[in-house]
C-alpha cells in the first residue's frame, strides 16, 4: 500500500515560531498613524494590542519560542497530517506529486485557531478581560471564540451580515464556546451606525465589521482588539503550519518545487510558506503561488500603497496591496477571502519577486472543490479551494511537460459550514465575477495621500 | 508538556479485521426466515446482499485480511487519533484518566465510512452497479455516498423524512459524493407508498427507510442493499477503530477499566469494544458500557426476542433487543440511535453479562456536549454525547473513591452538522422524553410469533 500521511509524532510539534522578518531582503514598511502619517510606535498601539503581541508584530528575531500554554492547546489537534493526495494524482493522470496539509483537523475546522489561541493568551496574561473581532465567512470567528473560552476570556465577534444569515451555523458554532456574536454593521458603534444611517440594508464588508471591533476595543478599557489575518504576527503564529510541513515533506524524501495557499488577509499564505523562504532565496527555481479570488484581486489587480486597514479609516495606514479600503467585494462563497488588503509582509514579498499571484473565478474553483473531494474525500471550504484550483493547474502543466515537480498545498479548511455554496453550484446558480476596472479604480481613487 | 495525542504510524494500519464471534461464549441466534421461520441461508441473503459480506456475517474465523483496496482508501484518514482529554479531566477534577478515540477525522465525519468503504468494495467485486440505503441523522447516507463515489457505484439514499428536512446540508454533503436522496417515506417504494397512505405528514423512521431501500434492492437486478450497522460484517469492519485503540492504550502504557461507546444499532459500539472482550473474558472487573438514549431505550426497556429489522416486516428475524418493529422513537436531535433494534452481537454480549447497558436523557447528553467542546474543543455529534456523558459519570465516580480509573470511549463523530440542536439546546427548546411504559407494551405486543 503506498503511504497516504505523514504524522509527526507528538515530540516533534515546533517549539518555535519562525520569524520571516530576519530573513527578508526588503522589510515591510512601517505602519503610520493615521492623523500624523509619522510610523507608529508601541504607545498607539497598546489601546488595542497586548504588548506581548506588539513586540512580536515588530521583532527582528529570527526564532520566537512558544510559551508552554499555547503548545498545551494546540497539541489538542496539532501536529496536523501532510497528505499525499495520490488519488487526486491519478484522477490527473499527472506525474506530479502533490501534497495538502490539512489544517481542517482544528475543532474550528481550519488554520485559524493557530494565532488565535497566542493571541488569547498574551491578551488573558496582560489583564484583559475581554477581546473584541470581526468575521466574515466565521472561520476566525470560531477560532477567536474557541480560543477564548480556553482561556476564560469574554469573547465579541461582529459577523458580516451576509454571512450572519448565510451561516447560522457558524453562529451557533461561536455560541457553542461561550461568545457573542452579532450581526454587522451593527447599532452597538459609532462606525456601525454611521454606515446604516446611510444605508439601512447594508450587507456589510470585513473592512467595517473591522471597524467595528476596534471602536469597541478602544472604548471598553477591558476589551483588546484582536484580528486574524494581515499582520506581522498573526503570520509569525501561522508559521507553525509551515514548520511541520517542512518536516513532513523532509520525512516523505520530497523537497517542493511549487508552495501554494489562498490569500485573503495573507495569514494562510504566509504561515505555510515563509518557513520555505530562505530555501527559495537559495533556490530560484521554486515557486511560491498565493492565490485570490478574481472578484477580490488586490494583488493582481490592486496597488501596492498605503491604506486604511478597514473602512471607517481608523486603523494605521498599511503599505500593502490594496484595492481601496472603501471596495465592497461582492457576496462570494469564499468570505474569508473578501478582504481589500494584504499582509504587508505578504505584499513585500510579491514586490520583490519572491512570491507570485494568481486569481481565480468562483466556478473554476468549485470545479477544483468538487474534484478534490470525489478523490480524496473531504470536503474543502471555498477559500481552501482556491489553493486546489491552483495545485491542479500545475499538476497538469507537469503532465504536458512530463515533469514530476512537487506541489505542496495548504489545505487551510474544510467546508462543513459552506454546503449552502455546493448547492448552489450543483443547482447552476453560481456565478463568476468579471469586476470592472472603473469600480476597482473609484475605490482606489479614495487612498489616503502620504 | 503533557502528551494529549497518541499516533500509530502508517506502518501500524490493522491489517486484519477481528472478528468477535469466534471468541463470544454464546453465539447469536441464527437469523430466521420472515416466511417459513427457519434459518436463513446464503441464498436466502443474495438476492440483496454480495457472497463477500454473506461470508463474512457467518464466518467463525477470529481474523479476517482487510483487502488492499479498502486499506488504501482507509489511509486517507486512518489511523485515527487517540487523545488524551486532560483538560476534561481538569474540568472534572478527577484522578481518572479519560481517553477518546477520535473517529470524525473521516471525511464523512464519524465511523460509519470504515464499513462503507468495505461494503462498496464487496458489492463491486461482484459486478453490482449501485446501492440502496437508508439514513437517520445522515451520517450513515454520507458514509456510503463518500464509498461509493470511490469505488464508482451510484448510491441511493432513503433519507428518514424529519432528517431531511432538520438537516439539508447532510443532504448537500451526500450530493457532492455524488448520491441521490430522497426523504422517506417516498413515493418511490410499495413499503414508503403504503405509509404514505396511510399517514400523509409521516415524519419517518430508520425502520420504514430500511423497508424502502430493501425493496429497491430486492426489486432492481443491478443494486444491492447496504446496511450501515445492526449485522455482523458491519462491527467486523468497524473492528479496525478497537483494534488501533488497543494498539494506541498500549502505546500511552494503559489498560482500560471502562470502556464506553453509544448504541443505536450497535457497530459503533461493537466495533470498538470487540477486540477488548478477551480481555475482558480474563478480567471480570473491567467495564464495558454501552449508552442508549431515553427515548429509544432497545436494550434497558426493551425484550430480547426475534424481531424484524424494518417496518414493513421484510427483513430476516433477528434475536435482538427490540421495543418492537413499529415503534417509532420521538424526534431527538440524536437521530443515529433512534432504531427500535439492535445488533444481535451487542445483545448476546449483553444478556451473557459481558456487557452492561445504561440510557441517557437529552438535557444531560447536551450539557456533557457543551462541557467537552469547551474543554477538549471539538464539537461533538449529539449521538457521541452520550458516550460524553457515561464517560463522565464514571469519571465522577472516581472523584468521589479516588480510583484512578483509566475510561476510554469512542468519540464516533462531530457535530457541525447537528448546530440546530445546539441552538435549540441553548434556546431553552431542548426537551427530555419519559416514554411510557405502556406505548413500549404496546409496540412489543406486536413482536412476531416464533
Amino acid at each position: 500500500m503506498a503511504t497516504h500521511k505523514f504524522f509527526l509524532g507528538e515530540d516533534v510539534l515546533p517549539r518555535r515560531w519562525y520569524n520571516v522578518l530576519a530573513d527578508m531582503p526588503t522589510k515591510p514598511a512601517p505602519y503610520l498613524h493615521p492623523g500624523t502619517k509619522k510610523p507608529v510606535g508601541p504607545d498607539d498601539l497598546s489601546p488595542i494590542f497586548p504588548m506581548g503581541l506588539i513586540e512580536q508584530e515588530v521583532s527582528d528575531k529570527r526564532w520566537i519560542d512558544i510559551p508552554e500554554e499555547i503548545l498545551e492547546i494546540l497539541a489538542l489537534w496539532r501536529p496536523t497530517p501532510l497528505h499525499r493526495a495520490l488519488r487526486l494524482e491519478k484522477a490527473l493522470g499527472t506525474p506530479a506529486h502533490i501534497y495538502y496539509k490539512n489544517e481542517s483537523v482544528s475543532p474550528a475546522g481550519s488554520h485559524k485557531p493557530n494565532t488565535a489561541v497566542a493571541q488569547a493568551f498574551y491578551n488573558k496574561r496582560e489583564g484583559i478581560k475581554r477581546l473584541a473581532t470581526e468575521t466574515g465567512a466565521g472561520q476566525w470567528g470560531s477560532a477567536l471564540a474557541l480560543a477564548c473560552n480556553f482561556f476564560d476570556l469574554k469573547c465579541m465577534v461582529y459577523m458580516v451580515r451576509v454571512s450572519y444569515q448565510q451561516k447560522p451555523y457558524r453562529r451557533s458554532m461561536m455560541h457553542t464556546w461561550g461568545a457573542e456574536v452579532i450581526p454587522s454593521p451593527s447599532d452597538k458603534t459609532n462606525a456601525g451606525r454611521g454606515i446604516l444611517a446611510q444605508f439601512p440594508d447594508c450587507p456589510g464588508s470585513l473592512g467595517m465589521a473591522i471597524s467595528e471591533a476596534v471602536e469597541d476595543a478602544a472604548t471598553h478599557k477591558d476589551t483588546n482588539y484582536s484580528l486574524g489575518s494581515v499582520l506581522n504576527h498573526v503570520i509569525l503564529h501561522q508559521t507553525i503550519v509551515g514548520l511541520e510541513a517542512k518536516e513532513q515533506l523532509k520525512k516523505a524524501g520530497e523537497k517542493p518545487d511549487i508552495l501554494i495557499a489562498c490569500v485573503g488577509g495573507g495569514s494562510n499564505f504566509g504561515g505555510f510558506v515563509a518557513p520555505f523562504i530562505p530555501d527559495k532565496l537559495e533556490k530560484k527555481s521554486m515557486r511560491i503561488i498565493a492565490v485570490e479570488p478574481s472578484s477580490c484581486p488586490s494583488i493582481t489587480r490592486g496597488q501596492y500603497a498605503y491604506d486604511f486597514g478597514d473602512t471607517a479609516q481608523m486603523t494605521p495606514l498599511i503599505k500593502m496591496f490594496t484595492l481601496g479600503h472603501d471596495f465592497v467585494p461582492p457576496g462570494i462563497h469564499a468570505g474569508g477571502l473578501r478582504y481589500h488588503g494584504m499582509s504587508p509582509i505578504v505584499s513585500t514579498l510579491v514586490k520583490d519577486g519572491i512570491c507570485e499571484a494568481v486569481s481565480a473565478e468562483q466556478l473554476e474553483v468549485f470545479d477544483a472543490a468538487v474534484l478534490f473531494a470525489r478523490t480524496e474525500g473531504i470536503i474543502p471550504a471555498p477559500e481552501t479551494a482556491h489553493a486546489i484550483w491552483a495545485a491542479i493547474q500545475e499538476a497538469e502543466k507537469c503532465t504536458k511537460t512530463g515533469e514530476k515537480k512537487v506541489i505542496a498545498f495548504n489545505f487551510s479548511g474544510h467546508g462543513h459550514f459552506d454546503m449552502g455554496a455546493y448547492d448552489a453550484y450543483f443547482a447552476n446558480k453560481l456565478v463568476n465575477f468579471a469586476y470592472p476596472q472603473e469600480a476597482i479604480e473609484k475605490s482606489m481613487a479614495n487612498l489616503p495621500v502620504v
